[in-house]
């Protein structure tokens, strides 16, 4: 089977962009969800306009070429049907203008689910069906480090829990090591910055890590604040004809919009419309708020991204919005004086646990500050906590649960299930010795309990029917999971 | 000093009721805030209207006499201002019309501060000044229990943190071992039943124990929701005649008063007037609900008694009401399948120290299930759980501390203060490794990390001014106390 591009360029990574691009430029076939990706030579820079039309059968789809520097025009795209696909090429420079060509599309290969999509309104799946539990996690400023660190934080990611990142495009840090634009000319793209960029997204990809990309931030050391509308329209179309035919990549429109003082709404919304139009992929959009909800009913917007540890109401807003919601900042693990970075890595676990109960994807983050300040989610590096541990039980307890659990309206104690089924309980902070569970009398079930600190799962001896009651350990921070006998 | 007739009572806690008020009858002294008590001989019953008029100086008081059962009559009066204190009684019998007598006032004994009152729109205090800070717990049916087990519980709360204690009067469980009435007739009170109240409150008293007695609740097994409005006057006309004279009584109106579906709000409403008018003391007075928030801006109600955990509204509570707030269920430690009774020790402390810095007075409770069923909540007897002494912990720190401590309004962590004397933090589950506090330039400060959990108080080297950063353990549920530096 046809390796995709993309896990081609993660083998080939420790070499330049431009043979890696000269690498995939003749191969002729592309897998399913893979980047499909051809060179032109056009002028030295200047106002281009370039795209391509990609036809598949009946189907016609857009997307936008990118300028890579050097006379280097380039063109990328993730086909999503197997077979046949022709594109022609449209622009306002002749060199660039009326090219053609052909290429197929085999299937995925192994591993390749293809780009995560909404399943329903609660829940997210990869295009082939396959269930994605969103296991997030945050390292705003990783992707402007030195090699050295980059490399650490994709070897840290490799062993944890986390198949998504929510990163920053534009630096949040003082005097950042890799920079976007010449100077302070945002017209400009600084395209080593972008290469760079290209290598860790492919990087996180080959490691199945969503990237989960912050396209305007409030952390404003760079002057990015004051980029004027046609500014910041053409960054946005930038790095969508740049990032699209990634699988991988998520749309975040920003991070704390509302403390982004110099936007309105309506610019928001327009970001958003941009986004969405010269997105020929549909990858996921969302907003991050600090404080004000943005309206999440918008059209334009697939799932909720909270800052929030607000999990009792999941349900409401689940029935409000009818998509999926993750709560990608609910505080994180840390030591840090501030008080959104100093929670425990127990809590920090169990608020993993009150969102999947709850019917909820959650984030993590850790920011316990190091000898150089080195936070994980800054700049990424090491994790140091003691949660990961801990959400890997989770995830793994949960990708084992059948796909689709349903979020009971107003239980007792928070559960998630499959009628007749699959029963997943998490008592948090209560303490029962026991309980009377009420099950469909149809079947049987059998019964663990789960401590999520400890992270071991105790059979109850036993096989239970409808109305029944379980002795339990008497502590804390347990959850109780039944599944219908065989 | 002439000892009250309370600790007189208590001492005496082994002799028949009828001995005790024979020792009292002819004292003709009676201390302040301590109880006077005449008795009278008349009718064998029948609806008798007795009551008297005391004469301070230019004051008028009245209050209700009782029918205690065998012909006698018996009138109780706490004075609660020095001096002489002259009596005429007026009946609708002749026998007990137009008694008269007088006592003279004198200063409290050592122990009685007099009833606790409300100091301001925050704070309790008692009556000659001294802060009142309410440590409260509750055992419904402690007092319709076998004297063996009612004995017991006075002795768990004699070696407990606890100086408040929410009780029934009504029974609570079926066929109780101590009924009010004679059988189903609620016009018939049961006087042994009384007798036995009597002696329990003395006793509480005796150990400075507030009794925060319960007139009405849901849990009817003896159908007391079906007294009569004036069935349900009498008796609260007889509660407060036989009960407003012990200085460490409070009457809550109801327990969950929303769950008693046959009474209305102008009904609850006409009750605390009916207590508020009949009580010459004006004892504490508020009801407590299960979902529905009673109206705490009504003029009868002296403070806010919550059903709820919501610490972080208690600012917004004492803005709206200026009252003081007691969040009397915040639910319970124990390990029953009900959640609201199941909460571990460290939850129930730590709600303790959250309830504190947020500037109000918070609940036990305790529900372990034993072998008998025989959870502190419901009967008393002994306490098994983790939460006390930690609770004893808070309670030493706090009454330490200067009174009538004022809230921070919206901190960034929860502290209340004495400005540029004393400042209390309550850091709950965030666990920075050092924080910076900003405190007036003009006095320097010792500081104290305090582990909630481990009961451990560890000074911080150094003297402090102004804005300065002190080292934290990074660890959760630490508090730090700053003082003024001699």
């Amino acid at each position: 089977m046809q390796k995709s591009s993309i896990s081609r360029r993660t083998i080939l990574s420790g070499i330049a962009p431009a043979l890696l691009a000269g690498a995939m430029r003749n191969t002729g076939n592309v897998e399913r969800w893979g980047m499909w990706e051809q060179t032109f030579s056009g002028p030295q820079k200047g106002e281009i306009e370039f795209r391509a039309e990609f036809r598949n059968g009946n189907r016609l789809v857009f997307a936008d070429g990118f300028y890579d520097g050097n006379g280097v025009y380039r063109l990328r795209f993730m086909p999503d049907a197997l077979g046949e696909w022709t594109f022609t090429t449209h622009s306002t420079a002749e060199a660039l203008n009326g090219k053609v060509g052909k290429f197929v599309c085999t299937a995925p290969s192994a591993g390749n689910h293809g780009p995560v999509v909404v399943a329903d309104g609660q829940h997210l799946r990869y295009a082939d069906g396959t269930p994605h539990v969103s296991i997030g996690t945050t390292c705003y400023a990783w992707a402007h480090q030195s090699d050295e660190l980059e490399h650490q934080t994709l070897q840290t990611l490799k062993r944890s829990p986390f198949n998504k990142i929510r990163m920053c495009v534009l630096p949040t840090e003082k005097s950042p090591q890799r920079v976007p634009f010449e100077g302070d000319d945002h017209t400009r793209f600084h395209i080593p910055f972008f290469q760079n960029l290209d290598k860790q997204i492919a990087a996180l990809c080959a490691l199945r890590v969503e990237a989960d990309l912050i396209l305007f931030h409030p952390y404003d050391h760079e002057g990015f604040q004051r980029m004027s509308d046609a500014e910041s329209h053409r960054y946005l179309r930038y790095m969508v004809a740049r990032y699209a035919a990634y699988r991988n990549v998520w749309w975040s429109i920003a991070n704390e919009y509302d403390l982004v003082k110099k936007k309105t709404l309506p610019q928001w919304d327009e970001y958003f419309r941009i986004v969405q139009e010269a997105d020929p992929a549909e990858h996921l959009r969302s907003i991050h708020y600090s404080k004000r909800f943005y309206d999440y009913s918008k059209n334009w917007v697939t799932h909720l991204s909270l800052q929030s540890d607000d999990f009792d109401k999941t349900g409401q807003w689940l029935s409000e919005y009818q998509k999926p919601i993750i709560f990608d900042e609910c505080k994180y693990e840390g030591n840090i004086s501030k008080r959104w970075g100093n929670l425990s890595g127990h809590e920090m676990a169990r608020r993993f646990w009150l969102g999947m109960a709850s019917g909820a994807y959650v984030g993590h983050g850790e920011t316990y500050a190091g000898p150089n300040g080195n936070a994980w989610l800054s700049k990424g590096g090491t994790l140091v906590g003691e949660s990961p541990a801990r959400i890997a039980f989770l995830k793994k307890i949960w990708e084992e649960a059948p796909p689709g659990l349903q979020v009971s309206p107003e239980p007792y104690y928070p559960f998630v299930y499959k009628p007749g089924s699959y029963y997943l309980y998490f008592l948090d902070l209560h303490q029962p010795a026991e309980y009377q569970f009420k099950l469909p009398e149809a079947e049987s079930y059998r019964s663990d309990v789960i401590d999520i600190w400890n992270m071991t799962i105790t059979p109850v001896t036993g096989v239970w029917r409808g109305s029944f009651t379980l002795p339990l350990p008497g502590k804390p921070f347990q959850a109780v999971r039944l599944q219908r006998a065989a």
